[in-house]
């Protein structure tokens, strides 16, 4: 189903800070990694020279919610679920769950905001339509996955 | 002024990715890099051994809208204001101006909400009031200084 | 055999600078997930809260040798060798080798020395013998191993 | 004088890891930072566009031997110098030296091997000379600095 994607990740020792947890910064890059899957799971990369010109998926916006935290290796699930879809951008969730060591618990959630953007030579980037044949793959998760990521306690 | 912190910071090679410009993640290092900076400003640092049990600072929302790209030795700076204070939580916005090579221009906008937690050795962390001393030092900043902060373009 | 561990990763966009390709301090962080898999593989982690004082395991020597870049989304196999092990220390060698796309290449080889310490509480850290139950497990591997990675074209 | 340079960083928290201190691969970031320093005080940048085409610098080595472990919040001091100049290469010597909170103590001492390579559009990197307009400026430092440095205790 082309609105969602799932990834596992093991905590590594320099994804921790001296408060002996993960960095909050790292769950943008856990972010990244799980969308880059998704892409890749419908036959795409992220880096689309076959487009002319390329085109790339700057971000304009990203958050994150921690609830608890994570820990050196630790399994994170990330599940990344399409929240919206416009003819420009992407707007994805991805709910962070730990699945080793049990039981398994809801972590952080977090958003990004995507925008497909050609880049000209030497020029500024500039917001460009989705690649139709990459936008009609795509559809928006059902509201209530979505509700229940965001939920998550 | 105990609501504000300006810092700097020339952006490294390693801060870059292969679209050429500052990964996304790193914005949310550099937030902190400020927020560390306004708690040295102060005599303090996030690591509080000075009180027992210690206290820590972890985020429980960090975010981040981007309007501009940063570039390799682009230099940046990050200007903090604290947006709101509670009994046991801070939350910054942070400004990120380039201001090299000019003209000075916005580049992003980002927020972190912070907890004062203290640590039961081997135990969860736990919400407490942020230290008497502490909090006495900071104030919120004037909604205008926000305001603008928030809407640059 | 427990003088080798083997373990693949998919580069990750983070892991790339403007250039194009992975910043060579990443190699680094990639040496220290196959070590630690190895330590896992063995059943310890690195982090070892079950002795009193607890080890740990710093870095007094890390290097690398780079032959090719290696670029986002390639898939890249870290073999760990164990080179050297001394009462209180051990030497891996990590060969790089790109597995997609094909064909197969050495990428780069190199090598960590680290040692046993234990930490007294609030006072330096200081190196150790080897835990018996540990090093027992843990072989040298065959020159010739060590031969045919240390001279991979 | 064109052999050396020095620059000093606050260690952050992001560079920690939960051992506590300066994660191992992070002094190899820190190694970058004093290189391109370095250029920048002869007016150059290591992406050096300014030439058809276009060089760059990769590592084909890197190494660090560390001494003492670095902590949140010290004030560290890079002193590159440059220990060999080759018609395509340059290979560099950084003191690593802890200088907040005092006494001052050697941390660790690194060593990069850099080669002058221009990009071809779309094909592999392939050596060349440096630049000699940026080669008359740089020489190698005296042999008594190098060693003061190596054996820094």
């Amino acid at each position: 189903m082309p609105f969602e994607f799932k990834a596992t990740r093991r905590v590594e020792f320099s994804d921790t800070d001296l408060a002996g947890i993960v960095h909050f910064s790292r769950f943008f890059q856990y972010m990244e990694t799980v969308e880059h899957g998704f892409f890749r799971s419908l036959g795409y990369s992220v880096v689309m020279p076959q487009f002319d010109p390329p085109r790339g998926f700057p971000r304009v916006h990203a958050s994150c919610d921690y609830r608890r935290p994570l820990k050196f290796e630790d399994l994170v699930e990330m599940h990344l679920l399409v929240a919206e879809k416009k003819a420009r951008s992407l707007t994805y969730q991805i709910r962070f769950r730990r699945v080793e060591p049990g039981p398994v618990e809801d972590v952080a959630v977090g958003r990004l905001v995507v925008v497909c953007v050609e880049k000209s030579p030497d020029g500024p980037m500039r917001a460009v339509e989705i690649p139709k044949e990459l936008a009609d793959q795509i559809t928006v998760a059902p509201s209530e996955l979505l509700e229940v990521a965001a939920g998550g306690k």
